[in-house]
């Protein structure tokens, strides 16, 4: 057996990347039969520039349509290359739309998905009548005024520890649902732009996307932030809390211990 | 003659309206017979939604791959629709990359190029040794570390009032070459991304970025910023003073008499 082998031959490596993609033209990261994964794509950079096949495993299993500024894999390799070496060769075999941002080995027994400590998605929100025409697969269009004391509010519910199982796909399979949330960060740029930064340990599906949507309703007067409070309580979702679209959000940085 | 005519038949009205557009996919603003200029998308647009040839003014003629967040433009019709009307029909004639984003009437002797009190247009590099995967269309990517204080020093060289013929393209066909410029604003926001704005009634040909390229130029070492007080006044361009690629550039603003 092939693994087995090359493992005798020389020990396994474990390699980290950090990875930024334009999920606009991808299924999601990860692979699919309906379509090109950012997965298959990051393995099959790897595999040629290491001239064996490579599976990674992910921080974060990011959808279709979002992005990553700071997504991390990690993957096992009996490679004697640098990290610097692989980066600056993968990085070659990639299309213009996804990166390898930086290296680096780390101890063998490290899991880029078990051992994430935070995960921070970002979500870009253009809020004007007009949609726009620079950067619409960055940006989520929300045409209707939004109260930003309001959204400040519903962030406001979503921090502590909850249960937030109203705050999920249906088809979510998780089977925990309590998370210790951070206080999602609302910005107000020029222009309409608005940043929202949601920080926990991990995520359920579509979660990001919901929250943002709930906050969104909030601030546009449909939903009160105590509702929010009741969502979390009774585990139902209200209808106004909608599922934003995919293309304003990014998967921003990962943190694991050790790291400040 | 035709033009005589539609002035007896009815008055003469003239529309403003604010364009946003992602040049990416453009040979530029201007017409050209070698490809597809924004100008003619906007000006078909027109024409569909009011029935009749309309040929626009545009504040500034952007070049191919650069984008607009705020170029302004007027025409004259004999149109008894609203502004709004005209926005509102016009927006959906437009291609995705392209949109309007306000319109209104101006009084009939208004010329979008002519009477500009200032035009400002924004420069955006992505400082990191790795190129783009996100936003690629939208960011200049220079890979080398640039001092920040050397970068200041550039842009103070520029400001006030100066013969700016070292600091345009060779196919630049301007007659007055003296401008007054505004002290460049050089803005550094997280993850490498500079932001650098130019503010100046008018510009020459490449103007932008053959400034935005010297001020790169002097950040990165090659250039000493006494250099750039030199050109300006013997008007002979240094080697260094390169003209930065058009994708990240914006024609952010166009000011008007009147307006703050």
């Amino acid at each position: 057996m092939k693994l087995q082998q090359s493992s005798q031959e020389s020990p396994q490596r474990n390699i980290r990347l950090v990875l930024e993609y334009d999920g606009s033209n991808y299924v999601g990261w990860q692979r699919q039969i309906n379509g090109i994964s950012i997965q298959e794509k990051v393995e099959e950079a790897l595999a040629v520039q290491l001239g064996t096949p490579v599976r990674v495993t992910a921080a974060g299993r990011t959808d279709a349509g979002v992005h990553a500024l700071g997504q991390v894999v990690n993957f096992h390799t009996s490679s004697e290359l640098t990290p610097r070496a692989i980066h600056r060769g993968a990085i070659r075999h990639l299309p213009r739309d996804i990166t390898i941002v930086a290296a680096d080995e780390v101890p063998v027994t490290f899991n880029a998905r078990r051992d994430a400590r935070l995960r921070w998605y970002r979500f870009h929100i253009l809020n004007r009548s007009i949609a726009p025409a620079v950067g619409a697969n960055f940006l989520t269009h929300v045409p209707f005024p939004l109260n930003p004391d309001k959204m400040g509010e519903a962030a406001a519910r979503f921090e502590g520890h909850h249960d937030f199982s109203a705050f999920r796909a249906v088809t979510c399979t998780a089977v925990r649902t309590d998370l210790t949330m951070q206080r999602p960060g609302i910005r107000l740029l020029p222009d309409g732009l608005i940043i929202m930064d949601f920080r926990c340990r991990s995520f359920l599906q579509n979660m990001v996307r919901i929250m943002a949507g709930t906050i969104v309703a909030c601030g546009r007067g449909r939903l009160a932030a105590t509702e929010i409070s009741e969502m979390l309580k009774t585990g139902k979702r209200r209808n106004e809390a909608v599922t934003l679209p995919p293309n304003g959000l990014f998967l921003y940085r990962v943190h694991y211990t050790g790291e400040d």
